[in-house]
């Protein structure tokens, strides 16, 4: 029998309490790596609370990496869980037989956070905010058929020999072409492909990050990014972002935070994503742009732009980009086909001063040689015959039809005190619940009713909001987005009433949203 | 004027003279990053030397990261030179405008070592030994195209939306089958697929390998391996690899040494290629692949088996791998199609026991999401139609043809005193030259002959031997092996008839070749 005592009087909610007691078990060594733990079910009976409380403790704990479900077996608690110090075990005991102990191997000992657990146990059809990408039906599967078979035709030995690590050269220049349009200046030597958007980061971070590094994201950001930084032990900073402008601030990063971490800190780069901004959905005005870019002259660190979102502007205009408005060479721009076109071809591109190109080819090449070629060869294709431009153009207005959907259902539908962003464009937008309300808990029901979307607790560096959450708006169309936001907003509205009504019982005041 | 004084009467050789004097003007600040120095005929003409051992000299200090080459401007001495304490100056004289002084800003000082460098002023249509890859002219285009097409038509959504870290379950499906029929264990959940075997690497050490870890190589290796356990802030130890069977020491891996190392060494990973191995060619017999699993066993050391070049065994029986021969869970089990089939599809797959799978399933998500669709499907379908075992036999076959014609030249024409493997497969063999001979110098005279080769000092994770070289016969046909290993032959005799004639100056006793 666990040592647990909950006090349901306390002003700190009960899931709180007890992922902390069980972590305390844990770091005292009264739960012992490979411990099972009871199932949620079992314990809430035994501590008499709701199995939503135990469900989130528990929740908390993985994403911690301190306990493991292992399927038809139970919960247990990790070998590698974090603050642990692991002795290992002398060689003779540590095995059956000769077989070894995996997970003692491991080098990183974060668990890391994936979206895509999220979706688990989810009623079949359910309606899923929980992506940011394209919807698939609407992939010109036989035109890149087309494109594929040309380039097979023409240069099918090229395309299936050893390549150059910075790219195909008929894709770079067809990018090539392609940033000339769009006003960002590049060159055969200040271009490398890459995998895609993902892989750039990865690329980015082996060529200039050493363990102990300062890197500084923005709160929230894409986990990705900061998955990649902490991979290669950096020091991850989190820099707010503002989505919602005020007199004197406006929206995006907020530069006087952001000007406060430079000047405190020996900062080796800078993550931004300007356009769009995955989570928030808020994109930089002109004029922050150029005050970042003047800051990152002045503290002389490089900044990233991730550019994936950039293309699927809602409006007809574009702010400049950084890389347009960098003057200083400070800019490495990141970008890739995943968000306009097809995720499932993993190429992207990295603009960049040509001597960060020559580094990153280097690593580039120890990471995986070079991209796919057949993939390569094909966009290549796509682009040449303007087929990109005609996609995006077509998806462009597809993604700005469901964007104002979206918005409209939630003004329609949201009770007072929810608010959200106001992106435009992009694939998602950023909700903020009541105070007091926790996204997690109302994930867990809303599931229950087939509908997802990811927490905003899994899009921040450091002092998560559990009252947020995203919702990627572009795989739905517009009768699946006012079903979705109607299901978040009844049970949203539910609580309320039972919250106004004052008769909920003491747990339920500090845990369960339903 | 640089304090420079050669001594021919040395004992050692003029070049190595001139690079440890630069190398020491360098590390006491007489030679300062951004300083321009001499070219090599300049340098040459000044110290009354031949130039060949100018470059021999700057040839050797590049690789090692302390000059670099810029063209049209010279060669100068780098910002992140080896062995350089770098003190970034104040931020104010830094920079032209705020550009950055990206060379101060890379996370990694060593130079990478690159092959393909060395084709570079080759003249047109040289011979190249240089790579271990397929040859273009027998990739089955037309099939690949007709695979191609009825994995898009029949499943064209799933190909191009966003797939699984693991794999694209098809393709899970036809490898699994495949490696049923090889006698390799797996399942879904021990298998992932990867971007090549370059990758495969890359995630290995990112999810097993922490900075200061030691990681054990064979010595000479293959130079991806070193580079990306380099890249990870690893120490590599290479282990002896013996070309030459002698009585009690069979070919491959020294054991004596092995079993020393990892009796002296926390070891974190073993990585081996015990068959046709990169550089050497040679094969570890079945004795030494159990005792290397009994050691590994003992010593709790998880074991990278680079597969690779497994199938294209050019007889019919193949030694079993170390994977169907493990017992304790203990083999991380690598391939790609990059050696039989197409390199320019980057596709490969690790097998390892069902908790390292896991693991590195999410680096594999951190790092590029997952493996290109469009490749994995094309290559399931090439797979299920039966078209990769059929183009494996007849590329067995063009292989070993080429293997027995290498041999043979070799056998023929090369002067007493070299030696070479006998490899039984795979793409490369191993030379060695006469004492006091240095394949390098070599490789520059061959280079004006028109024949290229790889210099074996690149493949050295320690204690480079000069005199040896890889000859990468895969690529070239019968009538291009006789008349390369002809050139080389003719180098090296006219070379020891010089020496033997005793006639040559100072220099050229201890440095020139020709």
């Amino acid at each position: 029998m666990l040592p647990l005592h909950l006090q349901p009087e306390s002003h700190i909610p009960l899931y709180i309490q007890l992922r902390d007691q069980l972590r305390s078990l844990v770091h005292a060594g009264d739960l012992r790596p490979g411990d099972r733990i009871p199932a949620s079910r079992e314990l809430a009976q035994m501590l008499g609370v709701h199995r939503t409380t135990v469900a989130n403790a528990y929740a908390e704990l993985e994403s911690e990496g301190l306990i493991q479900g292992h399927v038809g077996r139970g919960t247990f608690i990790r070998n590698n869980g974090n603050g642990l110090k692991i002795t290992p075990p002398a060689p003779a005991s540590l095995s059956n037989g000769n077989g070894l102990r995996w997970e003692l191997l491991f080098a990183d000992e974060r668990s890391e956070e994936i979206l895509s657990r999220l979706t688990a146990s989810a009623p079949m059809n359910s309606l899923s905010f929980v992506m940011a990408r394209p919807d698939p039906e609407f992939f010109p599967v036989e035109e890149l058929q087309t494109c594929s078979n040309a380039a097979l035709r023409r240069e099918g030995q090229d395309i299936l020999n050893l390549g150059a690590s910075d790219g195909y050269a008929p894709l770079k220049e067809a990018l090539l072409e392609m940033l000339q349009q769009d006003g960002i200046p590049a060159r055969d030597e200040t271009l490398l492909v890459t995998d895609g958007c993902q892989q750039a980061l990865d690329l980015i971070a082996k060529a200039f990050v050493r363990p102990g590094d300062t890197v500084v994201l923005e709160n929230p950001t894409y986990p990705g990014a900061s998955a990649v930084f902490h991979g290669v032990r950096a020091r991850c900073l989190g820099v707010p972002v503002r989505t919602h402008a005020e007199p004197g601030n406006a929206l995006g990063i907020d530069l006087e935070a952001l000007e406060a971490t430079l000047a405190a800190n020996r900062v080796k780069l800078l993550v931004l994503t300007p356009d769009f901004q995955n989570p928030t959905g808020t994109s930089m005005p002109l004029a922050s742009r150029r005050k970042v870019l003047e800051m990152a002259g002045r503290y002389q660190v490089p900044v990233v732009e991730d550019h994936i979102y950039a293309r699927l502007n809602a409006q007809d205009e574009r702010i400049p980009s950084l890389k347009q408005l960098d003057r200083g060479n400070l800019v490495i721009h990141i970008d890739s086909f995943a968000k306009v076109a097809f995720p499932g071809l993993r190429v992207g591109w990295i603009v960049a001063p040509a001597a960060a190109i020559g580094r990153l080819r280097l690593v580039k090449q120890m990471t995986d040689l070079h991209t796919d070629q057949l993939a390569q060869a094909t966009l290549a294709e796509f682009l040449k015959r303007g087929l990109f431009q005609k996609h995006l153009a077509k998806m462009r207005k597809v993604y700005a039809d469901r964007l104002r959907a979206v918005d409209e259902a939630l003004r329609r539908q949201m009770p007072e005190g929810v608010r959200w962003t106001k992106p435009e464009g992009g694939m998602c937008l950023w909700l903020e619940l009541p105070p007091g309300f926790d996204a997690s808990e109302l994930m867990i029901h809303a599931r229950e009713r087939g509908v997802l979307f990811a927490p905003g607790r899994y899009f921040y560096v450091q002092s998560p909001m559990p009252n947020t959450l995203r919702l990627g708006f572009a795989s739905l169309n517009e009768k699946e987005l006012a079903r979705g936001v109607a299901t978040l907003a009844e049970l949203l509205k539910s609580e309320m009433r039972k919250r106004q009504r004052g008769t909920r019982r003491a747990e339920r005041a500090h845990v369960a949203l339903v």
